[in-house]
């Protein structure tokens, strides 16, 4: 869907949501003027699907506001959610690999505001500028420890620490003596992002409540003791909080 | 540990091992030169550890013969296992980013060989070499696809279908319609690669076997009806067998 706004409107979103974008750091101000002409605005409404996995990718996208869902479904009817993304992050980029299709399905979790530029278009910037390789080596590597951590925390930590690990993480790299945190996005959304069920999530949580003094109330959720949650979910990881890859 | 065989082998091994390297594809013979001066070979015996989770990384691997894990170590001391890597595969190369430290432990499964490379020769050829960089891109995306295809098994596949994912991935990219196969490394480290306690990896295989037929003789692994055994598991993955990364 293209946008109706302004075209003034349009160039100063793509300008700053490129501008802000690790992935082309270092660019010229040419390479940067090239690529901005072959941006466009894409204007997600809730539910809407941008792909759908193993489909041939011509585009990938960069979310300026708002939330994706990657995920993948399998065929007996589920849904295994990879990832949620928010404002700043790329998604669909790693299509340029393999054979060319998309390795999940992208769908807006709620209103959502993307730049979307051709996948060709990113193949002649890491040919032409090897710091835009190094760039997005540097996010793959980023994203591989991520994922790393969370198959050890799939092995190892029980479904109360998950969670825990999950709210620490929005705290970001300090460690407060207390906090209010709001959720991201809705429960049943979170218990999939973490690959578990609803009822599970539901029992891990009042566990998490009980075993550690956390309150909730809705999506609020207060930490009176982060040191004690801390030792309860750090506990079963192989890093120490706060992780290196933390952060609102 | 340094190699003590002679001259000519060290060379023969150097050059092979690089050689079959994907990522090492469309090096002119004075760049894959200047690389095999800086390799070096090692012998690490069964049980050697070459590098442990956060320290500064130095050297990067790729597996010429043999077994290596990857894993990390928890706070209260259990053990989470990342991968298991045979001959080809190439470990430690992602520490040349981000803060330059070793993103898991890695230690010899078996009597293993190695070509030993110095990170900065890495970084070099990347920024020399634009192929290099896409090469490392391509090898990045198809692990993290591996990756993305593992969390989607660990929240939707249960254990006994995790155990038949394994057995048929070691059947290669063709349907056979029984087959017998050798498990490449003891159940108590497949457990473990599979994210699974060794009780509960052994009441899954029991329930594996009742549910296909398949039979189980010490480390064979004899599976009468292939077809079945992929209705079993793969009914509960995104992907259809044989899958797109499998191979022997």
């Amino acid at each position: 869907m293209q946008s109706s706004a302004p075209v003034s409107v349009i160039h100063t979103d793509i300008t700053a949501t490129l501008s802000n974008c690790a992935l082309f750091r270092g660019l010229s101000d040419s390479q940067r003027t090239d690529l901005m002409q072959q941006a466009s605005i894409v204007h997600a409404a809730k539910g809407k699907t941008l792909y759908v996995h193993q489909e041939e990718a011509s585009s990938f996208y960069i979310v300026s506001q708002g939330w994706i869902k990657l995920f993948r479904e399998t065929l007996d009817g589920n849904e295994a959610v990879i990832d949620i993304l928010n404002d700043g992050h790329i998604f669909g980029e790693t299509s340029m690999f393999g054979n060319g299709s998309y390795s999940s399905s992208a769908q807006a979790v709620e209103d959502t505001t993307l730049i979307r530029l051709p996948i060709s278009s990113l193949r002649q910037i890491i040919e032409a500028e090897p710091k835009v390789a190094l760039n997005l080596l540097d996010s793959m590597s980023r994203f591989r420890q991520q994922q790393e951590r969370e198959l050890e925390h799939r092995s190892l930590q029980n479904a109360p620490q998950r969670i825990g690990c999950f709210l620490l993480r929005l705290c970001g790299t300090e460690m407060p003596d207390e906090v209010t945190l709001h959720l991201p996005y809705d429960k049943t959304l979170l218990a999939a992002r973490l690959g578990m069920k609803p009822e599970t999530f539901s029992r891990a949580l009042a566990k998490l409540r009980s075993e550690t003094g956390i309150s909730i109330n809705g999506a609020a959720i207060h930490i009176s003791n982060v040191r004690h949650l801390v030792e309860y979910s750090c506990s079963a990881c192989s890093q120490s909080f706060p992780c290196e890859d933390a952060g609102c």
